[in-house]
């Protein structure tokens, strides 16, 4: 994957760089297919049959390739479609690509076309995706007890992770103050609880053969696009119906997991994720993260590469920079913030979580 | 499907239609999942996360729900992915829903808007879709010895099919007069060459168990985004490319064929397609619609449903109505328009002719 944060490369540069890096990674020339993730390339760089322009720019314009969105999932959407394909016997190898450039528009720009995932009624209210998670977070606090110190501990650790992550976008640590402290977005989520607008792409190779690591579950779930419509605020549907999926295809559950990379999008999600998919106790969340063990050093570490908020978020290219996070940390290349395990989860969110994705790697 | 026009119905509207019709048809109350397929939702209709509304929107708020892009292609897109997602057995049924809506744009933006699908740099000298179709329909009229009364047939021909289709666009049919002498849009093609600008939505569903008609094979080719790399101008490598594929997965060749849907966007890439997907012998394709032989009465009828051409063209929807006009005709339904056939063939064409598919369906 690329360095994510402020790139001045255009979006077809960064992707290939990323494609490239797995290929030479997975010692491929020419994979059979490709499946390309981007949440929005016509209305962030102008580009359309997108696929296309990036096989002829990889040097591979006689490689099948399509686009797969799902939002902000659409990287765990595009690694979906690659394994079908794979498992299907209709490709041996699938070079999946995601990405993102958006650092170039003005951020009321980059918040509309992403407000855009919000039910169009609600939008035409005022909603923002800040404001419906504000929502979603105080309606988790009231519930859970956590606090406004519980969440922003995520924070906190997401950044120290980072800051150990050489592609990350935000390399420095911050304390528990100045998270407290920075501007309010949408009550009560303040600026540091919030991940930045950033560009950046990832990309992995699925293949048929042995590999180091495996795909041992994948799963997809939903929810009412309206949020108005939901039973409850105090979780997500999505991720849950996810996870169900995902650990009946694997055979195994939460216990076995030994590392996660969540969609803290905004922080209180990973809370709030960590209890979707089960490896937290419902209502339990926030006390681990205060006890480490969510730590790099802690039992269950989540976010090792920084997560959304200090890697960063560069929308289709996010949920392939959690796998390729998973790869390295389960094949031991993860210099400077290895943790030991043998199970990887990446949980991605679609929307506000009315398209979200959880798949289960597992080293060989 | 839908009936293709000027509609005035929202774009979910129009999908919806199309998905409850396809799921009543199969008698399928809810499917596994479903993939969604249109080219352009954040611009045509200023929607995103388009997937997950869609399924709101058809009251399927808990199935997986993804989108497919391949430019207007996408359909055929579509179809793979939930081919993939059933024989990998992921998924035992899955909806499949294409659709676009643009004519509440002015034309002028529509076309801005399409021709995102070509090369940036070949863009930024003014190059268009149906500037660069003429230039292939010149090099190939120059190859192969075909007049423009040759190609105005394909037009007065699908005009003559799609008024006997009650879903087509355009039910009149044309005098090869009118279609000669139809306004120049790009030389030599004239406006009755060119398909109009169509809203509209098809569905189909794809399931594991043994239905009325099966899926013998499904191929994507390629080609350089740009055409001032490609070897050839008088085919596309793309079909050729995905007719090979389709028709190893199928394990017949083409003589086993008895009726085509086309991408005749325009009507000389009828005559090019029949020929670079093997239904014609290089450069006697115009030969065989002189000779009727492509007609409704014919030994292999092409775009019994008025194609492109007369049918209408709603992007994301149309390589997912090739396939019910196919359904329908080998099945028996087609109705004022049926042939004999156990064997169709579907050709859709993404962008200039950069990420095509050919798909064959069997009677069972």
């Amino acid at each position: 994957m690329t360095r994510v944060g402020r790139r001045d490369e255009s979006l077809p540069d960064l992707m290939a760089e990323a494609g490239r890096g797995a290929l030479a990674a997975a010692a491929l020339e020419r994979p059979d297919a490709m499946v390309v993730s981007a949440m929005n390339p016509e209305e962030f760089v102008g580009e359309g049959n997108f696929a296309s322009l990036l096989a002829t720019y990889l040097g591979l314009s006689r490689v099948p390739s399509l686009r797969v969105e799902t939002a902000t999932s659409s990287g765990a959407a595009a690694l979906f479609t690659a394994y079908a394909a794979v498992a299907a016997g209709l490709h041996r190898t699938v070079l999946v690509v995601g990405g993102e450039k958006m650092t170039h528009l003005p951020t009321p720009r980059v918040a509309e076309l992403i407000g855009r995932s919000i039910d169009p009624y609600e939008r035409s209210y005022g909603a923002t995706m800040p404001a419906l998670a504000g929502i979603v977070t105080r309606a988790w606090m009231t519930k859970t007890g956590a606090t406004l110190r519980d969440i922003s501990a995520v924070a906190v650790k997401n950044h120290a992770n980072g800051a150990r992550n050489p592609l990350a976008h935000f390399r420095e640590t911050v304390s528990l103050e100045t998270v407290l402290e920075s501007r309010l977005v949408a009550d009560p989520l303040r600026l540091y609880h919030c991940c930045p607008i950033s560009d950046g792409a990832a990309a992995v190779v699925v293949r048929a053969e042995r590999a180091p690591v495996r795909i041992a579950g994948i799963g997809q779930g939903t929810d009412y696009h309206a949020l108005r419509y939901r039973d409850v605020f105090t979780g997500f549907r999505a991720t849950r119906q996810a996870a169900r999926a995902a650990f009946r295809m694997a055979g195994f559950g939460p216990e076995r997991v030994g590392v996660a990379e969540l969609h803290d999008a905004f922080v209180p999600f990973e809370l709030i994720s960590m209890e979707d998919t089960g490896l937290a106790p419902r209502g339990k969340a926030a006390r681990m993260v205060a006890h480490g063990e969510t730590a790099l050093d802690g039992r269950l570490p989540v976010n090792p590469s920084g997560g959304l908020k200090a890697r960063g978020h560069p929308l289709g290219g996010t949920g392939v920079a959690q796998l390729v996070e998973l790869y390295w940390q389960l094949t031991g290349q993860a210099t400077g913030r290895q943790v030991t395990a043998q199970v990887g989860l990446a949980q991605s969110i679609g929307g506000l979580a009315t398209s979200n994705w959880v798949t289960l790697l597992e080293a060989a």
